[in-house]
């Protein structure tokens, strides 16, 4: 692989440029933006050899494109380079949810689609803007893949190829379970997180009770600060596989408050001691986990 | 103030005494404790001056005895002693709950229950034990009293003292508002972490979800490897308020699961945003808060 184009160059893309550099230093990646500002920073920092505003230069002889910009961009792109996509070139994504990419994917892109290959990084988000990017971002994280029927499969390791050199552990699976699984652990904590903030920012004394929260509350609900935009558009292309999560959540609702009904001290236990034991052994298999997703 | 019993010299009882022993050097500090280890252990860090194992004479020309033990012990303790309380001793305690602690006192100590004034500090819970005790745990922490009509209120502002000098910040509100609160911005984000891991936990793809969850997971759900015990007995003591927070919470969910039938999407960024702003604002209001309750 000799050339790498990123669009949009902020933490994720930056950081697997980075990533990429530190085994491949002559690999010449190419930044697409609409700042000025950033692909200059993008320069200095070393984190691109070239920017280039213009998409269609760009992609010219590249082996891989790399869509890092927010979601609703991928359509976009698609688009603008769908008519000059080379035969050479593998076009992939980083987006948090799959089943709506590999549909808009497949409709742009027609007889092309088989040089698409959707993916996502699990790593990045606390911060963003390519200052934050760091060659370190994916190491040892997770990095799925959901390769459709029509996938090439060359394609395909050519994307699975350079997450790994980038550091990260691949995992191959169909964008309709990657959707389902990140419905559960980490679009529904997000759901809820909004969910208990908004009831109550909503009450009359949210002043006085947002006065008395503490590190519990802290960490629950830290996600609740997260962009609205960016979890408008995920919960949006993954509604379906949300809806039944919603569904299974509330029926857990509805059990733990018949408990508390019945003043069922043993069954409160029980409930607790299972989601205790499963957190517990979850924290000691991910002590070093610092992601964010 | 010359003397000053703690029942229970652990996180909070022992950082309780060595906030106060950075300004009043002099006060005679007597820890009662069922684990002889723990109590050495107390005396050789310098928290304690002296562990008592006889409740009865620890307690004999006490100014303040300090109940913070797990609180299913504190009722315990009340009949223990109840017996022996000198007219000049006031008794406080520790529990994250009130109404259910201020019932049990009234009943146990009857015409001196004027002597009880309960309270919450909100801090610590991460790290237990003496050995995690440290003098600056409640400094500009709160720290709530919650008098009783009954309450003596030259008792009150003995107990308020204590914890201006242990570096806290006094609010007085009665039990039942105290519990009202803490149901909100403490219970229930406890509760809905533990429901959704066990949620999780209990499905036959487990394994695999939990090896996806990053960052966003981590967070929302770390008190969820709170003590099954502990939340079985916070939630029993403060059912009434846990449940209609519930009954509030039940509404959002459905408020959101029919924002996303109806695939709106502003209502969805709206329902986000107010979140999404409130939690900032909290956020920048308490970035030096690193609390746990």
């Amino acid at each position: 692989m000799k050339k790498l184009v990123i669009f949009g160059v902020g933490l994720i893309g930056g950081s697997l440029a980075l990533a990429l550099k530190r085994t491949s230093p002559s690999l010449h990646i190419v930044g697409v933006g609409r700042s000025g500002d950033n692909m200059q920073k993008a320069i200095d920092l070393g984190v691109i050899n070239e920017a280039e505003p213009d998409p269609i230069a760009a992609i010219a002889g590249a082996d891989v494109v790399v869509i890092a910009t927010p979601v609703a961009q991928t359509p976009i792109i698609l688009k603008l380079i769908e008519n000059h996509l080379e035969a050479g070139t593998v076009v992939t994504d980083a987006g948090s949810t799959k089943g709506d990419v590999i549909a808009c994917a497949k409709e742009i892109l027609g007889s092309k689609f088989r040089q698409f290959v959707a993916g996502h990084p699990i790593a990045g988000a606390e911060k963003s803007g390519v200052t934050a990017a760091r060659a370190d971002l994916f190491d040892n994280k997770n990095v799925v893949l959901t390769p459709a029927q029509e996938t090439d499969l060359q394609a395909l390791a050519t994307i699975s190829q350079l997450w790994q050199i980038a550091g990260a552990r691949v995992t191959e699976m169909s964008a309709e379970e990657h959707d389902a699984i990140f419905a559960a652990v980490s679009h529904m904590p997000h759901l809820l997180a909004f969910a208990l903030v908004d009831d109550l920012a909503s009450r009359s004394n949210a002043k006085q009770l947002f006065s008395f929260a503490a590190g519990g509350f802290r960490d629950f609900s830290r996600i609740a600060a997260s962009s609205p935009e960016m979890w408008r558009d995920i919960s949006i292309a993954n509604r379906d596989a949300l809806l039944s999560e919603i569904s299974a959540y509330q029926i857990e609702m509805a059990l733990l408050k018949s408990l508390l009904e019945n003043n069922d001290a043993a069954g409160l236990q029980a409930l607790f001691e299972r989601a205790s034991e499963a957190r517990r052994n979850w924290g000691n298999q991910h002590i070093t986990n610092s992601d964010k997703q």
